[in-house]
């Protein structure tokens, strides 16, 4: 009977409390003992705590007998030190905390290794969709080339209606804040730094590299224009925000940011506040993951998945990893959309003069330029200058 | 150092020879040790069998100290025979063989767990995409409701091509059997058995319960007519073989059929060969597993995550299923497209007889209706003594 503590009882852990007495209740074996749970008020009366110790001293759980906390708190600082020293004491730890993770993840994964504690943190990237786990376990025989998804929920939402019902961004955003698919700040979601921190997690496990955070680079949806996914949509192509990243031999591309798809790849029609990862492995080909990014049982379904995996197999060894060759943009090239605050003609110019083909793309409202193929550095050279109201990387071709 | 064998060297056992080596090279720490291939004549001259004993006799390999097989055979009698006597001495076995899975699995399992050896089957459904291991570690901690999938790459590339070029069915075929994704004899594939046998070794793992491949519906695409895609299509609908089933308290609805889809479900949009596999759980909703669902190195990477999986964990143990409820259709209702060989007129008099509303779908070739959701035996009454040209449930809604 492993003994675990719940540490926040807010919509995660408040999810992982019912669905492990769920689980309980349908095991005549062994069932989890959770003996407490760290909280200061109980908002959600219909939980059941009897039997478990509510306590707001984390010390009085970490100096018990526990043998895996569950942390699930949110916030930084306060999180990695309770974390640092469960595992410190070989306590497991399953969390969905990105924003730490993201930052702390392979120092506490060296301090796990030993002591001989294992980290789980399958709800951290796409909420309840099973990711860490397969590319882990499953997809383990491959060398992965690219990762793309579809990481939050709340910019996937308003792009959505954006696409579909002709809604303006902020009308977009109002409704996915009545909804609860934003928050009253929606900063973090909308300006991507939600998915730089999934995509950086995601990335260090596909390729095996450290992936410091500020080598994200990233670009939110606050600016994207309901003009240019219609022209684009018209054809044949749909906004995302994508967290993206790509390894070649030794360098490694890695971006949030909004691209176009084309309307028939798999991510594409990933809707409203459903994520999506899309994994390319050299043996495999592209597979991809889709479900809930968000929610309380949702993301429990992860969370609990990974304690039993931990009851199973208790240590397993956590995924240390060391610095990469180099984080550039320039080894993957793209077609481009482009669209200038001014008149489109010096633009044109420079593509011929540059010797680059490219289509143009118009409507009644607005006329953009959708280039060749070309290197980041070669779209760097040719918008210099110029005053862009708009540029999304092609993806997915 | 885990010494393996591999029965048979055909496409899927070339690929498995092949991504070992490569992930043995990959490694600085203990390889997998290839000491045996089962196999007649080596056609695959760019295979390297250096060091590696061939044989065409089975008990030379398994009187070796041999500690897992991978059988890629084909075939049922034979494989059957060879797990079976792996099984018994202790020996793990990985396999892609459906056919055999289907009807074996669940003695196999037993044998297997009295003898303490894995069977590890990921390559069995879904070709690369990773499934089993999912649902048996990542989605555990929920009740699955709901398996659907498109399971069978030649009869969603013919369906994708009739929707999408306006080929007829016996077009599409000669294209697949030309592009090598279709056999000279397709009956397996068209008529659905193939599909059958996955949706059966899937089910019995999501719901825990025996599912004899007997009891499965079956119905293929070779009767599918080119105009009731095209209506479809036009009333926002695509056509989808799908293998599926459902778990309703203890009876359970199974089926492979071709079905209408909505054009924005996930299901919809995948497209030529590729397969997903769509899952519902009580806590985290709905997921899908898109990928490659056939192919060398494709099918390679699950066998080979598979031999990994038992490398690092050993005898983790295996399901066991028992008999479930009962198996009926009249569990799941529908709406249903329905078309007559004859006027339409009976049809709708009877739906107005039995109070059943229902849209008209025509365009300048066909006919046909739309009802409201009825459950199957209200379908089948419905439809009673009238002769169907063409029907179809809605899923996915």
């Amino acid at each position: 009977m492993m003994k675990i503590a719940i540490l926040g009882l807010g919509t995660v852990g408040g999810g992982v409390l019912k669905l492990l007495q769920k689980v309980n209740e349908a095991r005549t074996d062994s069932k989890i003992d959770i003996t407490h749970v760290l909280a200061r008020d109980i908002k959600d009366e219909t939980l059941d705590l009897t039997g478990i110790i509510v306590t707001d001293d984390v010390d009085e759980i970490l100096n018990s007998d526990i043998q895996l906390i569950v942390e699930v708190l949110g916030g930084v600082d306060f999180p990695y030190a309770v974390q640092r020293k469960a595992l410190e004491r070989g306590i497991h730890v399953v969390t969905a905390n990105k924003d730490m993770l993201a930052l702390h993840l392979n120092e506490l994964a060296q301090i796990a290794n030993q002591h001989q504690a294992q980290i789980g943190y399958e709800a951290s990237c796409g909420g309840g969709i099973p990711i860490i786990q397969p590319l882990q376990y499953s997809l383990n025989a491959n060398k992965i080339n690219k990762v793309m998804g579809i990481l939050n929920g709340t910019t996937n939402y308003i792009l959505t209606k954006m696409a579909d019902e002709q809604c303006e961004y902020q009308e977009a955003l109002a409704q996915a804040q009545a909804l609860g698919y934003a928050e009253k700040d929606p900063t973090n979601d909308i300006e991507g730094d939600d998915a730089a921190r999934k995509i950086a997690i995601l990335s260090r496990l596909a390729f095996k590299v450290n992936i410091p955070l500020e080598r994200v680079e990233v670009r939110g949806i606050s600016q994207v224009d309901q003009q240019d996914i219609q022209l684009a949509q018209e054809n044949g192509f749909t906004l995302k925000l994508l967290g993206k990243s790509r390894q070649v031999v030794d360098a490694i591309s890695i971006s949030v940011e909004p691209v176009l798809l084309p309307t028939t790849h798999s991510l594409a029609n990933v809707k409203l506040e459903k994520n999506a990862i899309f994994i390319e492995g050299d043996a495999v080909g592209q597979t991809m993951f889709y479900g809930p990014g968000a929610g309380s049982s949702e993301t429990a379904s992860a969370v609990v998945s990974d304690i039993l995996f931990i009851e199973k197999f208790g240590f397993t060894g956590n995924l240390t990893t060391q610095e990469s060759g180099h984080f550039t943009k320039s080894i993957t090239d793209h077609r481009y959309y482009i669209r200038l605050e001014e008149d489109m003609s010096l633009l044109k110019e420079r593509l011929t003069a540059m010797n680059i083909k490219y289509q143009l793309w118009q409507n009644d409202e607005i006329t953009a330029v959708l280039t060749a193929t070309i290197s980041e550095p070669t779209f760097k050279a040719l918008t210099q200058e110029l005053t862009l109201a708009a540029y999304y990387q092609i993806e997915g071709e």
